[in-house]
């Protein structure tokens, strides 16, 4: 047997860091709070990076680079963004060997840079807009952390983009939402609830932040992207006007718009089991894996029977592993491959060879299919898009039958209690939202638009105020 | 016309910079030594890692991803590697708004944090190889710096290798160098010598530095990547021991590799010309251009052309832009197209449109080719792969060309003076080497191979003693 990794009903959270830990996704660094990101664990992120790369150059965005360290003094010039990130910041203030005269930040993210360079590049209409995305590294000091949750460092893509006009601005910032929901649902399998954050769960430095929030398996939600409308702070912090095509001079409108690393711990929270890591097709590294069930005789014959199927599989574009030990037991390499995620299992033994057939196995539901090696590419295809789809079905049932909507305060609470999403009437009071943080740890995920029209003629959930919203509740990570 | 830039026999140093500046490659930061890498440039930095990226995996590499931040003792376990590297650190100090415990240095390469972390995934000899590769930013705090040559921040890849012999380690020193080295060639366009490097000008906790060396058009080397045999060095270093087949102890054997954006300064200074930017088509964003040549009257018909013209090159898979700007001239947007390097521009006007031609120019030798709409796509290709080559043998010409050998010491200086790679016998004395450095600033870029059996009863270039190789001395970047 591989080995063996905490059930979910035992305990979620040591579930997750055992995928985390034994898949070798990830493990933990000498460096507190900081991860090491294991070539299997790389593997789904090049995966989600070719993918949303592509969606991003075909919504006509370029990639740059801009530095790592950011002058201290940046930050202070916009006034939210320097209180919402200064707690976090890890300073360097020594540079080949001397004290610097000002210290420099690691970014936790690169507004303030990125609109100092705007800066020199802008000046006219013609120079607009300007859709400029970066995969970098960050840093942001984080007390708690979680293996790709929370890390102190992490990976991520930050789009920055200039516009002319605010209607424009605002436009961005929904289409590079819909880019992470479309993204997430097609790729991930994970359905979302979209649409505005409140104020006081806003990015430091923002009008309005967008997010996406994805449902894990214990009814907690995670906040999978965000995008957020940057309005004109940044150019007035950085000075950036242009000559509009009327000729006069204005601020350039701001969005900007980032997912990380933490994508992949949705992927293993939404989708995995008590066997191990569950991979969605789409971002699977390898969709198959050839397993030949070897006896005392035959083994040669067997084993080139498997490179036969690895090479069909291959030939069709299916990334398609093989695992020819021949010390292990077929059960504990059954284990070992679902523990790793592959889709699609196929076993190949001395009576399969005879009768050229094989035996897919889903990594989903363990449901066996037995086919001829001549249809084998085509079923194995097709089986793979019945995976996919399978996989964001589930996720759906299970977010939609645990997403309510109450007007009732004493079964809002026991709905969060037990775990929920929970959509309810909320005035806009910020105080509101605070109190029932603070009762229920539950907080605003978003407001979504098509639940809006609901709010009218209702209650808050809390006090006797007008509803002006239909907001969702949950408890998050 | 687009913007002057300086003429290399004016001012080669000047030409450079304009170059990278002018066809918008990088600009300065608001971080001293930093650079931003804007999208023209970063294009072609992500053209270099895809191809080499690919050649990694082929040679069964997978990718990683390790912490920036490295606690500052790590660095001290390895006395060399160490001293090599304090004087270049960048230190954070503080973090989260408190004074670490210990300081942590921003990577300015990877060693040490990825053998610390070696030594909890290698046990037994079944673990090894482990052949692991990084794509990061690292830092060195530089004095004087050049836009993409040497910056205090710069993107790179780490590759990171652990073997269970010595001889397997210090094959994979030379795979590696041998896959620098056909990059260089194949895709860079830019023949390259290759070998070890002298004790003096060797990585710092290396046995064994191997590098590529190219000839820039001043005739000045730049070292374009390097791979390391460590030995145990490392090894040591972190205690990272395993059990051999035969159940002894033995301490693990080590590589470690790496090329940066420096390659993109290498590409420019290796084929530019006195009207911008010439890119090898191999690592070109932008394979091919078309320019419609508006007249007054049937621009629509013109531009339809063009369009015609773009996605029949697309279909064949050629990246093509299309510029249909109406209001530059047409020979300002030769220019611009020239100074971005673009190897092929197509120019449609009406009279082409008539007689359903074309007209292709080589951004390489100005060469222009008049062909028939039908056969455009098949004449492109074929285009695209003679100015690869071209390129490639204009470079290589060049170089032999200032290329020589000499054993004597005045002729050597008067050869090194004027600019030239000069190969001469040595003694293998440090002190010699020290020496010729001090009186002409040229070093000894590589000892290669093939050229040391012509050492055998020379005499050193400097003092009397016999030579006991073959070196390749060169003023450098």
């Amino acid at each position: 047997m591989a080995e063996q990794i905490t059930r979910r009903d035992v305990n979620y959270s040591d579930w997750y860091l055992d995928i985390v830990l034994k898949a070798q996704l990830a493990d933990y660094s000498p460096v507190k709070g900081c991860m090491v990101i294991r070539p299997r664990g790389y593997a789904l992120w090049e995966k989600i990076q070719q993918n949303l790369d592509r969606m991003f150059k075909e919504t006509g965005h370029s990639n740059a680079y801009f530095p790592l360290l950011i002058p201290e003094g940046f930050l202070h010039k916009e006034a939210e963004h320097v209180e919402g990130f200064s707690p976090e910041l890890a300073v360097v203030t020594h540079g080949g060997g001397e004290t610097l005269e000002e210290p420099l930040v690691v970014r936790p993210t690169s507004e303030t840079i990125i609109w100092s360079m705007y800066k020199k590049w802008i000046q006219s209409y013609r120079d607009l807009p300007l859709l400029i995305n970066q995969w970098a590294n960050v840093v942001r000091w984080e007390k708690r952390t979680r293996l790709f949750l929370r890390t102190t460092e992490f990976l991520w893509q930050e789009g920055h983009t200039a516009h002319a006009t605010e209607e424009e601005a605002r436009e961005e910032a929904l289409r590079m939402l819909d880019v992470y929901r479309r993204f997430a649902e097609e790729y991930l399998a994970i359905p979302v609830y979209y649409g505005p954050k409140t104020d006081s769960e806003k990015f430091a430095g923002a009008v309005t932040t967008y997010a996406i929030e994805a449902m894990m398996q214990d009814k907690k939600a995670l906040q999978a992207g965000t995008s957020h409308f940057l309005g004109q702070n940044f150019a007035k912090a950085f000075d950036v006007t242009f000559q509009t095509a009327e000729g006069k001079l204005d601020y350039v409108w701001a969005t900007s718009w980032g997912v990380s690393t933490r994508l992949i711990g949705a992927v293993i929270m939404a989708h995995s089991d008590d066997n191990g890591l569950v991979v969605p097709p789409r971002i699977a590294p390898t969709e198959a894996v050839v397993i030949p069930i070897f006896t005392k005789k035959d083994n040669d014959k067997i084993a080139d029977y498997a490179r036969d199927i690895r090479k069909r599989l291959i030939n069709a574009g299916i990334s398609t592993e093989i695992d020819l030990d021949d010390q292990s037991s077929p059960g504990w390499k059954f284990a070992e491959w679902e523990l790793r995620g592959v889709p699609v299992r196929i076993e190949a033994g001395p009576r399969d060879m005879k009768e050229n057939k094989v035996v897919l196995v889903r990594r989903d539901t363990g449901e066996k299919i037995f086919v001829s090696i001549d249809s084998l590419a085509n079923n194995v295809k097709s089986l793979l898009e019945d995976i996919q789809q399978n996989l964001f079905n589930r996720a759906k049932d299970f977010r939609d039958k645990n997403t309510h909507y109450t007007d009732d305060y004493e079964e809002f609470k026991k709905l969060i209690e037990e775990g929920a999403f929970v959509r309810a009437p909320w005035s806009g009071s910020q105080e509101v939202e605070a109190k029932i943080k603070e009762e229920t740890k539950a907080t605003i995920r978003v407001l979504e638009d098509d639940q809006q029209k609901h709010a009218e003629g209702k209650t808050c959930i809390l006090g006797k105020e007008d509803a002006k919203y239909i907001a969702l509740f949950a408890k998050s990570y």
